[in-house]
């Protein structure tokens, strides 16, 4: 294989969806299953996802959750239940019609989401007061079949994602548990993936079909497509009624339950390789990295080897004891320059080399991958990587805020707006709280109303469709 | 409800399968879902399971076994490929025909194990001596359609379970790697879950269809049936060559690679709750607690308990600071009667009870829930609950030791093995190594030959069945 074929052979710039797909399958984070739509991941994707995975599930578990399990099989009748709800993912259902050579009455949905599931023995688990706010959250995969072509984490038939169900006894108890999540899933995002997020409601029309309102997290990707991050919802009592979810109170009166559900998906992962990624391949925060800091020795005889390589391995061990997540490359059939590019591919946070010369010296060199920058290391300040893993994860985060603020216009007029939309990227612009204009908007444009910040409640302006008064300011964007 | 309803109403002696089922949904481990075989985790349930793959990630890492993600569906052309393989599946698969309106041309397959799909992508994966070995480990659930009853954790159509698949590219390898994981498992089984194991091989009639050969675990329950705890097969070529599994060697010869695959269910759940629980419900060994401790602060009156809460707060915050899962039942409308026989019931390993005559005393009360003793603790040496912990997570090993030791029988002649097998238990039998023998027992008894001992090869005595020279000391028993 020449080195062509195993590096990016397209610019992010010039084939920003060639780009993606290379570099998804090139850093080996994943690869396509034999059936159209399905993914699977190899180590590299999948130890992203779990580092995200163990975050999560720390700061769920200090806000009272727990995980559970639900199996993937729900019957037709149960996912009816809801109608809303059901015609909203109906086309998308993969169906299950015969076990071994039987046909199976009521057909069996493979989960597209697993409300009707979960409230179904909700149910049957709360009786009282006592038994609430319940709050349990799922890790598992949905099943929705996707017709247009595959896209590695952003368009698949099955996706990795956490579903999270919660009751609670009061409206405000439930409200507030929305937008906690919705808080732990802007910290997560942008202190683990260096990710800068716009958090806010989505429009009624935008919103899940199941609930009384949406609340979202939004990223611009470098492409000037929006994608959503994540959603947490407020289900009001739009299942507890059907599915009969009820608790009897102190003075044992029965009361429907308020609800909340919400999901973050391995969308992420499609999002930091967007944002992050460059042309020599995949660049990983240090937080989730698999492998934080490669060392790579340099030597050209046997003799220049047994100086350099115990002190590779010294340097390893003292890492390792930071717990840093370090390897050493000790294969001895590659030249460094395929081990610099091979590492650079797959997006290692910081490169050490040690070459005879640096021994003398006692000091290494540190490629720092995101922003290409060398310095040298005395070999007594090694363990200062630990801060040098910091401020990466900073300023990737630093350095994606600025990529974002480019990405995000104003725009003050309709005629602008539509001369500008092509370019992509975030336009704040008012609107009227109409969803005809919504509509024709995107009707002509493509572009749709990502999420309405929270703080952009704003009537000194006029629609930018209708010229009415202003109810806010939204987020309009064409998405992923 | 009454305190009947609430606790387990038959005893583990008399209605062993009754008493089973009381406990999983009375300790709240697990439920039906609404689909006929199916189950869903509830947090107590799901957290023993977190427990278990976190020990085993981390030893499988250690090895060097990484996790990736594999999709649910797999194409029936696909499944077909190694022909033996899938004949022994194909009653059990559950079939998805069509997604939304459409129907699907290639039927696709609900996951029963992953060979087919993991080697399709490992032919791809792998091109030389230096991609090998390959070791991936897939944290997912099985789907075999069950006709008989469900029976949780025991015998459902979808189970959470690993399975690991290895690629080596010699032999000695790959058989080594089956030894090495045989001994991860039995050693998790037995350092987490108390459980004793025996390990060996299976026969040729009990083996994994796909395999060269099996190497199992297998426990014995209080009811005298047998358990298969875990299976680690040797899969030599037979996937690799229908599979192209190839790799290239250092002077470019290609050959066909070697293979394992291996994997444990959360049955390892319901062996933990047959063995170790009693008449007042589940018994969870101290290391895959969700609880460990739970503290039941005594009262009868506002001043007493003014006294004594502050006490358990702080016993409490002290054990959290030793790392110790701690709860603080603090519910004020229960009594401390109601609260002591309800974490009886969920199995919560030590209780603390805090009265004012305590407080006076300057000690607590310990109640040990798998022996039922009864101690009292200092305060200054609250913290050595730590080393009693320990103490009780290899006092629940040698008891199971014991009780597995009484269920486990030589017998002489096939005369006497007809007389005890209804008795159940592990039976240590002499065998010929003739399938025929071994068909006629299962025949005749229902028992099989769970395990062949890795040290039972023994030719010094006859055949119980036929009387013809022994070949090995395999266990026979009525299984699960």
């Amino acid at each position: 294989m020449s080195k062509e074929d195993i590096g990016i052979t397209v610019s992010k710039e010039d084939d920003f969806s060639e780009w993606y797909t290379q570099v998804v399958l090139k850093a080996k984070l994943a690869d396509y299953a034999p059936v159209k739509g399905l993914i699977v991941l190899r180590p590299d994707g999948y130890s992203v996802w779990e580092s995200l995975r163990n975050t999560f599930d720390q700061k769920f578990f200090k806000n009272g959750i727990r995980n559970g399990f639900l199996p993937v099989l729900i019957p037709e009748s149960l996912l009816g239940k809801e109608k809303k709800h059901f015609a909203g993912f109906n086309p998308e259902v993969f169906w299950v019609t015969h076990s071994g050579e039987n046909e199976i009455g009521d057909r069996l949905a493979l989960r597209p989401t697993s409300e009707t599931l979960a409230y179904t023995l909700y149910s049957k688990w709360i009786q009282s007061w006592r038994d609430l706010p319940l709050k349990i959250n799922f890790w598992n995969t949905a099943l929705r079949a996707e017709i247009k072509a595959t896209k590695p984490f952003l368009r698949t038939s099955e996706f990795l994602w956490q579903e999270g169900h919660t009751v609670h006894a009061t409206k405000e108890e439930a409200e507030e548990e929305v937008m906690k999540i919705l808080e732990i899933y802007k910290n997560t995002v942008e202190d683990e993936l260096a990710i800068p997020v716009v958090i806010g409601k989505k429009s009624e029309k935008e919103k899940f079909v199941g609930a009384v309102y949406t609340t979202t997290m939004e990223s611009i990707m470098p492409d000037g497509k929006a994608l959503q991050m994540g959603t947490s919802h407020f289900l009001g009592q739009n299942f507890s009624i059907p599915f009969e979810v009820k608790f009897a109170d102190k003075d044992n009166v029965e009361h429907f339950a308020w609800q909340t559900s919400w999901g973050v998906s391995w969308r992420l992962i499609g999002a930091m390789i967007m944002i992050h990624g460059d042309n020599k391949g995949l660049v990983l925060p240090p937080k989730v990295a698999p492998i934080q800091v490669v060392i790579v020795p340099i030597y050209n005889s046997e003799e220049t080897k047994k100086k350099v390589i115990p002190k590779a391995i010294e340097i390893q061990e003292e890492l390792a004891s930071e717990n840093i997540r370090v390897h050493f490359d000790d294969r001895d059939e590659l030249t460094p320059g395929y081990k610099f590019n091979d590492w650079e591919l797959k997006g290692v946070p910081i490169r050490i080399e040690i070459g005879p010369k640096d021994i003398e010296k006692q000091s290494a060199l540190i490629a720092k991958r995101y922003n290409k920058e060398k310095t040298s290391i005395q070999f007594d300040k090694i363990k200062n990587i630990v801060s040098i893993l910091d401020e990466i994860q900073k300023q990737m985060l630093e350095s994606a805020k600025i990529q974002s603020g480019k990405n995000t216009k104003k725009v003050d007029s309709y005629a602008e707006f539509k001369s500008k939309i092509s370019e992509g990227g975030f336009f704040n612009a008012y609107w009227c709280g109409n969803q005809e204009c919504e509509e024709k908007i995107k009707e002509e444009t493509s572009a749709d109303i990502r999420v309405i910040p929270f703080d952009s409640e704003d009537t000194s302006g006029k629609c930018m469709y209708c010229q009415k008064q202003s109810m806010c300011k939204p987020v309009f964007a064409r998405g992923y």
